[in-house]
């Protein structure tokens, strides 16, 4: 029986790269040494990381007006990073869309530098859409404005980047990079947790247009762009095997169409599950149509008896980590870049024989 | 022909260790999910992370007064994080051994509201011994006094950890943590990155006594001792696979006779290299004897162009990574727990050979 990974994140990854990590494991380029053995400072190491920047600009179509950083720490700590960066003595402008949008502005609030400005929120309506932006209406002169292009809890995701005029845009794009038809150059700062669509937990990928990075010392180098910027994401051991991971996975988006395959991909695949939503007598969907999520979907019943007895049986049958954030409760299907859509068919099945065994209504 | 690899970290591991991850990589215990696939909030993963800590417990002999941490960001993220918990508003003591106290010397330096004192250096001795602290003369009223258990350039580390009165001991025991004789209960914080002793890069490890986490909220989450011991390391996604690796090294030093045994393998394989350099003609330690260091061993020649010689021929023949670091020049060995008594061995056996072909003096 196939086993089918929904998890959030830490998520599924292609076999084909767990199978060629999993070779590369002991003897890496011929080395005879393991990839986690080498020295950051090492030639083997040396072209991974550059390879990995490389694949990045690539697929991303990122220019050298942009610097890419490989840090750690999550996109929690860039919550932090991007407002000490960017927005010391100054206002910073935030769309409140959901919780990861929330964690992003309360660590924007505890900086007593900052001045916190959050210029539109859905959280009126839980969270089911995502609010308008007028850009008329806002402070042209504040140091960003935060977006959280997806997610995750509430199953939301930006289809199109706000219209913005002078002001860059900062995102949070941990749950949909590389799945997404978002231009580079409409952000000023992009930033994502590598562990649902490229690679494993530990790495964060921050892109960020060289005219934001920061001309004066911030207190602590690991923390300031322009010190990791300045010594290509070494400027102490950066995390070389999550690296060889995003390495593996940048060749296989490649290997796969790229990000614009990606993102059809992401269309057919979660189609098949909204479709089926659609139709359902029994389970359906919390979310606004025209801001659904691609890659984090939340689907419920309306009895949360059922919801546990449908999420104990899914994961007998090998569809595993469909539980919803206890925060929101229900379902949740995860189905990033590497999720095949046979693992999506096969939840769709699973969910229409429950359908018809619990009675529909 | 065997590789052994004497880089400074990331750095060698034991084979049996690597062995487990890479059967393990695709399948980890019975779950048809890869390890690196694991959600951080899953039984499995659960699982390892209590049996991760509850091993260095046992090997470093941590009691419930220590709240031990599963950090990223490396050593270098610490040289922030210590000030910034523990000394705001405070006075914190350094000892300058060379050049990774001074790095975490300039990190605190750079917050304004830390004042820093270095109340002791060998920096002009060229940091070829351990200064001697006076503890009668230092403030005790002082957030801490920082040390540098092992300096992996300058090659030196402490035999005995300075004997105290009330002031809290601060160590970054990156190069010899599970390597050496040092008694947690001598300590108020020690951290260390994980990719000498402990594991691969992007792990760094905090153990601190639960009477020094800080009382007040920091500005940054994931900077704060507090808010990470709070969530058991879990404030956000954790390394996953750093955490399993480290896991899996805790394992074998606990199956191979624990820290003790590690510390006596330390002084016998040490021995070998250093007994061999007293009669050499040709190489020499740097450093004054009763300082050096068991696990990061500096030699040179007097002759650069010899040094570069022996760097090539040695890496021609499976001795690897033995060029010392650009600051100092010379070569380098880096003897962690995981070097093989046999790799040691074969080092000085090319060392002899060498200095035969090259005449010695």
């Amino acid at each position: 029986m196939p086993v089918y990974n929904f998890s959030a994140g830490p998520a599924v990854l292609p076999q084909t790269v767990l199978k060629k990590a999993q070779k590369e494991l002991l003897n890496v380029q011929e080395s005879q040494l393991s990839v986690v053995e080498l020295s950051h400072r090492s030639k083997e190491f040396e072209r991974i990381i550059q390879d990995a920047e490389g694949l990045l600009r690539e697929l991303m179509t990122i220019s050298e007006e942009y610097a890419v950083l490989f840090l750690q720490g999550g996109a929690s700590l860039q919550f932090s990073m991007v407002p000490l960066n960017l927005a010391q003595n100054k206002k910073a402008l935030y769309v409140n869309t959901g919780a990861w949008a929330k964690k992003a502005i309360a660590a924007a609030q505890a900086i007593h530098s900052v001045t916190v400005e959050v210029i539109a929120s859905s959280e009126e309506a839980d969270f089911r859409h995502i609010p308008p932006i007028s850009f008329e209406q806002i402070e042209q002169q504040a140091a960003y404005l935060h977006i959280t292009t997806n997610e995750t809890i509430g199953g939301i995701a930006y289809q199109t980047i706000p219209k913005k005029k002078d002001i860059p845009i900062v995102a949070d794009m941990s749950s949909n990079i590389l799945a997404n038809d978002y231009q580079t150059d409409d952000f000023g700062v992009i930033y994502a947790g590598a562990q649902k669509n490229m690679g494993i937990a530990g790495l964060t990928i921050v892109i960020i247009r060289k005219n934001l990075l920061n001309q004066k010392a911030l207190f602590a180098p690991m923390l300031d762009y322009r010190v990791q910027a300045k010594n290509n994401s070494m400027y102490n051991t950066p995390p070389v095997f999550a690296i060889y991971m995003a390495k593996l996975v940048f060749e296989w988006v490649k290997e796969h169409g790229g990000v614009s395959q990606m993102y059809q991909n992401a269309q057919e695949k979660s189609a098949l599950l909204y479709d089926f939503l659609e139709d359902s007598q029994l389970f359906f969907s919390p979310v606004e149509k025209r801001d659904r999520s691609l890659t984090t979907i939340p689907f419920l019943t309306d009895n949360p008896f059922i919801d546990q007895q449908f999420i104990r049986q899914a994961q007998e049958v090998g569809l595993k980590n469909l539980k919803g954030h206890r925060s929101v409760g229900g379902m949740r299907a995860s189905i990033y870049n590497a999720m095949p859509t046979e693992g999506v068919t096969a939840l769709v099945n699973f969910m229409e024989k429950f359908e018809l065994e619990n009675g529909g209504k």
